[in-house]
């Protein structure tokens, strides 16, 4: 609670309506940004034109009656978007769409780069201009310049697929940081994800949702080489942030895009290319996934990089009860990220887990709290204590990480306005002491709670009569893997 | 699943800001009611003007920046409503605010009446006009009718404050159906409940949230009687249908509103008077709570009539554990109402909890599916499984209730899409046999899968491996009381 | 310029489309009132129910794609709407619509009450209870009233259409002031001018428009009794406040309503009743139309009572030339009223025509001006001189009225700003000394700067170099009759 | 009627508040395109960022309460669009605004380029990429292209202020066609006419108009040559499509930039450098202004190149008069362009100017017209005849053009029904025969009735008793200059 991911994106390729399947599926992703919403189309025809709709709001208020239809085409990316104060504006609205001398190109991006201003620069030098403050639209004129400088022969894209492939792994080599990648032309469809794979990103077979076939393509290529396209007539294929999507269109996952990893669909298929070092055994050398993705942006239902979620959750909260064991009543979790460590807390412990606390769902960006006095009120318009489950009762509590600090005091005066004896607050996440440079919105480190202030004193700040955070081993053993970003933890960052 | 509730009030006397806290009050009951938001302010004054301002959407959409400061005043009522189709018009959106000979008006409500054509024929014939299709504008002007006919003298109410308690408590007795009713004048705040306590209603404090005193208001007048007033300095209070709508403004829950209980709010203090039949015990003999705000429209942080909203449901899974074993792997509850049911049936049978089932939150009002086909996959995009949850497991799954059974048959579908082995299908409430008309939108017999077909008809048409409702007795031993309205299981109303 | 009318009417009857009709009509009227805007429906059926659609804004606004969709039927009345800041809520938003015994009823109204606190005590009295703040709800419900105590017998009012009319009839002479009443049941449309014709209204012909036969309706029938039905088959009409309504569906103008006149049409045809005094030549003795309609607010291609208003204009024009002459390069007349009178000033006095003045038709209500500077400096925005027509010239420049003097002044400004050597002011109106208590928004005695100030007075203050109003003889002359209302220029109103 | 302009445009430098002065202008221009509007601001500041906001719609709609506060700053480039139906997407919307290498640009532009799919492919070929189909974003890109090559130093563009001017200036030359422009950055403005200048654009003093001083730049430097800077304190200046926007924020008209100018505006003051071959007179050998703005586009309070509009309006109804004499009762004009050429024509021929024609000013882009039919009637709606100006009269009816010939057919029906006896058909402009390419949206030659009906059939289409158009010398004589671009006359374009 405190922390705020930055996007979700969509590609779909060889739909009847992709403009539809992408609104299904930015549904899906709602959770990741409610700024703003935007989807291009395509026929797929090489000669085709990219039409773009996008506005700020919900996927729901951004698309209306008509706007869906007027999308027509087989190919589309999608994109939802946080927005930190200063860029809610349209202009940074996604997706981003650029006509240049071979074609058109729409691009979808979630993540951060920390090379933008450096590339920016580049850019500028040789002539380019921007016309929004966004890292990702660096990343769409780098790969548009990359292939101008080879030599691009007049015409569409794909009438130098090859050559445009090339421009895109450049630029994507060039790029530092984190990004999760949709990119179209008029006739192809291009997925990345970064080389530590911080970001997530899916595959899904649209296809294999009808018949269930299984699908040829789970093994991962050598670098460099082009996987054999699944040969099936009209493939149909989702690439998305998070696998809860590719299930909202009733879709079937095939696998996540590797760190690293390129993966190109046309009317020919599916193949893929690894930028990685050739050396190394990319997955296990180079993914950093965030690890925040599985304590509090995803979904419950997305499976990442292997990892189901939600299992991950309950084994974070069954580790953190093995670490900091107390006696206790009943365990809660804070709603919704926090839900799934309080079950795993409760079953390790033998503590019944209970509901605890209810957040209404309703509070959305139009709320209205006018006065600072208000402001503060509406905690309570927000979170709620159910009475039954915590009057006269020894709680532990369970919540995704503590920022902040000050959420946390106010939910601990919740549950003792509603009775609660005592008060065990749990932390499914070490405590957060550095800034995130990839794509979270955290404040600085001044405001980080753990970065200035001991366990001891969090604990009385917050009010709390205990105060546990899982250890990081706790952490990635819950995980079962070391391969995560723990930058916001220990200030090393993969790039 | 499939029902829906009409609406939710909320009454405020005394606070500073009335407005706002009955815009806090009614976001947190924004789940009885998403079609239409209103809130009538009085600054307390005898010849004051009450103002209204009223929308058709969510509560923050209906008031914008600067609504709320046009609302000034000490006393409100507001209004969230639900509504079907056909009236879906500005001109059924609630408060109904009146003007008659001694002042104005305004009037909440929740609840159907059924002798609401009778009534208005009544007024009718007497020359009264009515603005809109709704029979809370019938109890409006019923009210006044009584009033005047009471020789109510020139001047605003107050000024015949006895006479005009009067003519409502009249009114009350000749309206039969359900009602929970928050009314104000430009200077007095009733709350009456209908004789059967049909629709929940609820008093609080909002000077006791800060002073933390007791409230000396907790004992039940004997009939007729008005109850001593605080005597306090500028007493502050709080009606609505929920508790949790007290919990979101900090104030301190009193009391229910006793079934026939008509409650008034001056700046003398709160007095009531109980309109039930002298010679019964009136909570016993007439109580007749609709048994469904347990079981599906209450939020789980709300207590109604002294029985805790979630407690009522862990017990009702508990029952169900009981009365209907299964051998299972993971017990799941649909959100939002299963959950409670199922934590409680997990802990009764021993099987683990697991959340299983994930609801997207941010499917409104406004989410386009064009065809019927894509209204189908609707349902997809709406719930998810958990596949780490259900994959290969023998599954219990708990719902609220089955209602027409075709959300029920694509549940068991996505349970199965995610690996479920089994399916246990277990319902928290006996089937619903009859409509409801008292409040309730349910669909007409014919369409009420229980009331067409067996239980194992029920099975094979929704897929499961098997099915239970819970008994009738069972849910009321959950519930601790008898005093239910239950005519939808036995087509059996109070009124 | 300072004046503003209160409203625009429409009723049309046995049209395919009544609704779409109504906003063509509605549109047309659209100068009488830009706050809100509303139509009425209904599909003629005895058995049939009354739709209603209305808002805030202009009539384009209020009616978006698919809402005449939704009105479908055969009758219906409109209304535009203009309101003092203070009555801006949707309630007072017209058409009324009110169901009550024996059926529904829709109003629309121009005009202003001067006994409705009366007759609303009278109602009040016998327990009626209003809406809204408006006198045109008293208008409604007393004519229900009226229905009712002739002991309308149950069904709807067709069924004992005589007493209905009876009850509007007596309803029509109980009300005093100023009204123009366009009202329908299910099945039958009524029009309805006040004794003394102070708002127009007219009826034409919505069959004769394409064959162009001549109507057989264009006589009187004496008081009382009913002119013979039309006997056409499917007679189709239109009633509403201007002429030029008439012409915006292409329909044919029959005749105006006769002050005191109850206008029936159903689908036996159309008939009349006579309300004024039989004794007396009614349209000699009691007409007092506002004078101001053919001043300022009409069209200029409406015709009322027989007399084209810009004919009027051009004479009023020409007649001022007369009374005030002055040596002069040019004639200018303020847009949009103005225009008329400076081209019967021109050509009368010899003195050319030109444009002078362009008003800026962009501003419209949500026009920001965010300080008292910036809203000064509005009116720059608002009007502008050219200055060819200008520059050097010594310019008469014709208004319709002083009221304030706020914007002669800075009309003034402007026109010396642009060069001209001399500025004589002449008004087509004469001194506006009195307030309106009959449909015109007009500032309070003291506000009036004729009210106030002697002639030379005013003209130092506006700054022109001569001043001059027209005599109310002399405008009486132009309009070729005494039977206009002149209460704001010597305070004796007709009621 | 018929044609339709593209865009108006305003530049404003050295304003306390310049973003609500281009708000006034721009409403002030709003005649000139109603798709979209925008404004971009910057603080002056030479590290300042310059913020924008546009939108879909009228000046009055795009800017709510609270927008303008949010861009402050003293210097502002606006745009208002007229759009044909493929661009009506906000891509397309202006100002654009892009950063690079030195600084951010912002621009608004009045024309339509006639090379610039092949300045796009220049671009593209260097790399660069297109977020809209608007050949004003390639002029933005353009000029940056210009600037880098020339190696412009990094840091603001004010940093290397003289290259910056170089590089404007080269991207002036390097583009064919009309284009009236204000660019601004961080810190200046310049404001660019083409070298025909086919559209108009204009100097005003925001100074002058307080303290009335004259301003010093009346004359013209010689090419290439900076005029002196005017010294004053805190020099303010507007740039603008048309004078009448410089009155309506009352400042004072300087003169109109040349064909061929590039004024810059900064801290130093204002100067010039004219583009134009040094070896001809520019003004006379290259002017070409786009001849419709006299007869339709421009506001006729504007002045463009020394011309008043509303003057050569006169004249040419004046000549018109004299070219096709014809004896008549009454001359009306058709609104609201035709007014000005009828004045003229009855002043000459003697016969009386009446209005005769009203158009509704309410009807707007959302106006509803579902059936084809009932578009048919809009003209009713939109257009109506003065029955009292027109009855039993010979009518000479003045438009400013005819391009397909439907509305004038219509308009004769309309003037036919209201009775007129005759009907002479007179137009102000000779034969549109042509497309234009240089920004008028014209139809196809195909659809022009001048291109494909002699004078004879076109009197028959549109059913009137004489037609005649004003000979193309007429029309020079009248405007007193041959400097017009006639190509949609004669098929000769400047370019």
């Amino acid at each position: 609670m405190g922390l705020h991911d930055e996007c979700g994106v969509v590609g779909i390729y060889g739909a009847l309506s992709a403009a539809q399947l992408a609104y299904y599926a930015l549904t899906s992703l709602q959770h990741r940004g409610q700024e703003s919403a935007g989807i291009a189309v395509s026929d797929g025809g090489v000669d085709g034109k990219i039409k773009l709709h996008k506005g700020m709001g919900l996927v729901g208020d951004v698309f209306k009656n008509g706007d869906l239809d007027k999308l027509e085409g087989s190919i589309a990316v999608g994109h939802v978007r946080y927005a930190t104060a200063g860029g809610r504006t349209i202009e940074n609205a996604q997706p981003f769409l650029n006509t240049y001398k071979f074609g058109s190109i729409a691009l979808a991006h979630n993540g951060q780069l920390v090379n933008h201003t450096e590339l920016r620069s580049l850019l500028e030098d040789s002539g380019s201009t921007f016309s929004s403050s966004s890292d990702s639209e660096v990343i769409l004129k780098l790969i548009v310049r990359k292939y101008i400088e080879k030599g691009g022969k007049p015409g569409h894209a794909s009438h130098d697929m090859n050559l445009f492939i090339e421009a895109v792994v450049e630029a994507v080599k060039a790029i530092k940081g984190s990004f999760a990648l949709c990119i179209m032309t008029q006739d192809i469809l291009i997925a990345v994800r970064d080389p530590n794979g911080i970001r997530p990103l899916c595959i899904g077979n649209l296809n294999g949702g009808v018949t269930g076939a299984e699908s040829p393509f789970e093994g991962v290529a050598e670098k460099g080489e082009a996987l054999c396209s699944e040969g099936e007539t009209s493939p149909s294929y989702i690439i998305t942030s998070e696998s809860c999507a590719i299930d909202s269109v009733n879709g079937k996952f095939i696998r996540d895009v590797l760190p690293g990893e390129v993966v190109i669909i046309d009317k020919n298929g599916i193949r893929s290319i690894l930028t990685n070092d050739s050396s190394s055994n990319c997955e296990a050398a180079s993914k950093r996934t965030c690890i925040f993705e599985y304590v509090y942006f995803a979904r419950p239902d997305s499976v990442i990089d292997g990892i189901p979620v939600q299992e991950a959750r309950y084994k974070m909260g069954a580790i953190l009860a093995r670490e900091s064991k107390v006696d206790a009543d009943v365990v809660i979790g804070v709603p919704d990220s926090g839900i799934g460590a309080a079950i795993g807390y409760a079953k390790e412990s033998g503590i019944p887990y209970v509901t605890g606390i209810v957040k209404n769902k309703y509070i959305g960006r139009t709320f209205i709290a006018p006065t600072q006095k208000e402001r503060e009120n509406m905690v309570f318009v927000k979170l709620n204590a159910i009475g039954c489950d915590l009057c006269g009762k020894r709680v532990v509590v369970i919540d995704d990480s503590i920022v902040r600090g000050t959420t946390s005091r106010r939910l601990v005066q919740i549950l003792r306005r509603a009775g609660a004896k005592e008060v065990h607050f749990r932390v499914s996440s070490p405590p957060v002491k550095f800034p995130c440079y990839l794509g979270i919105d955290t404040p600085s480190k001044s405001e980080l709670i753990s970065s200035t202030h001991e366990l001891e004193e969090i604990r009385k700040e917050i009010g709390a009569d205990s105060l546990a955070f899982i250890s990081l081993e706790g952490m990635l053993k819950a995980l079962g893997s070391n391969s995560f970003c723990r930058g916001c933890f220990n200030g090393e960052y993969p790039v």
